[in-house]
């Protein structure tokens, strides 16, 4: 009986401990792989479903504007954007790491926004960025922290 | 005696899991005081000092430039830097957010960069930035990844 509860319990330290260690390669592909499918929604045109991958309290930076904190003033950014003529953006994650506790992560980005010019002919801006992710009680990614800065001009 | 052993156990299923976790306001100010002094070394141009601060593996992402990849990339447009005539650097941490194991943290940045235009007059240029931490087996924090993008013009 005392071995028992000497086995169940060193069980139970063991278990306990390890449960919180993650698996950094799967959760940094799921969180790759919830960035993508960000792209792709926001290539939808889609605002509320582009803004669900956003915390309630994430920050925005983004080229010569001042810092967006939040989900009104991101709210106004994207909806401002979709409206643009000619808008389409596009990314795609380069690399992923993640916290040992699995609830931080961040990626490496590379972006492309193009737009029409006033005589109505398209270009394109390319960027790369920094995305910084935080795990919600569900186990669903969301986006606290995103910025891109310019590439060199091609 | 197997009071005594439930009760030792207890405690140590207790004590095995919490220690993992971290006293994020106390850690997080301790990266933006890493930060701080990041800021003056840089300001005071010692190259080795200030390139000590960044992870081997870390990347930096500037307006403009090539994202640099790795030491190597990043002492050479360190050194470029420290030899632009006029050339001052100053940045201050906003706020810290750090994950629950205590490896993992990011940070909201201001910074300006001073230099002298061709006449040889000053110019400010001022950014945003996010700069990601991993903590080392030391208990120190390196930049693992150190991004900054341009405010409105003034």
């Amino acid at each position: 009986m005392k071995k028992n509860i000497f086995v169940v319990l060193t069980f139970m330290i063991i278990f306990g401990c390890t449960q919180q260690k993650t698996d950094a390669k799967s959760e940094g592909e799921k969180v790759m792989q919830t960035s993508r499918e960000w792209s792709q929604t926001a290539a939808t045109g889609d605002l509320e479903k582009t803004l669900g991958y956003w915390a309630d309290d994430a920050v925005v930076m983004l080229a010569g504007q001042p810092t967006l904190t939040g989900k009104k003033e991101i709210r106004k950014m994207v909806e401002e954007s979709f409206k643009t003529p000619g808008f389409k953006i596009s990314w795609e994650p380069q690399s992923a790491e993640v916290s040992e506790s699995g609830d931080m992560a961040y990626l490496i980005e590379k972006e492309s926004i193009s737009m029409n010019d006033s005589s109505g002919k398209a270009f394109t801006l390319y960027s790369k960025g920094v995305t910084v992710w935080r795990k919600q009680s569900d186990g669903s990614w969301k986006n606290v922290a995103d910025i891109s800065t310019p590439e060199p001009l091609k």
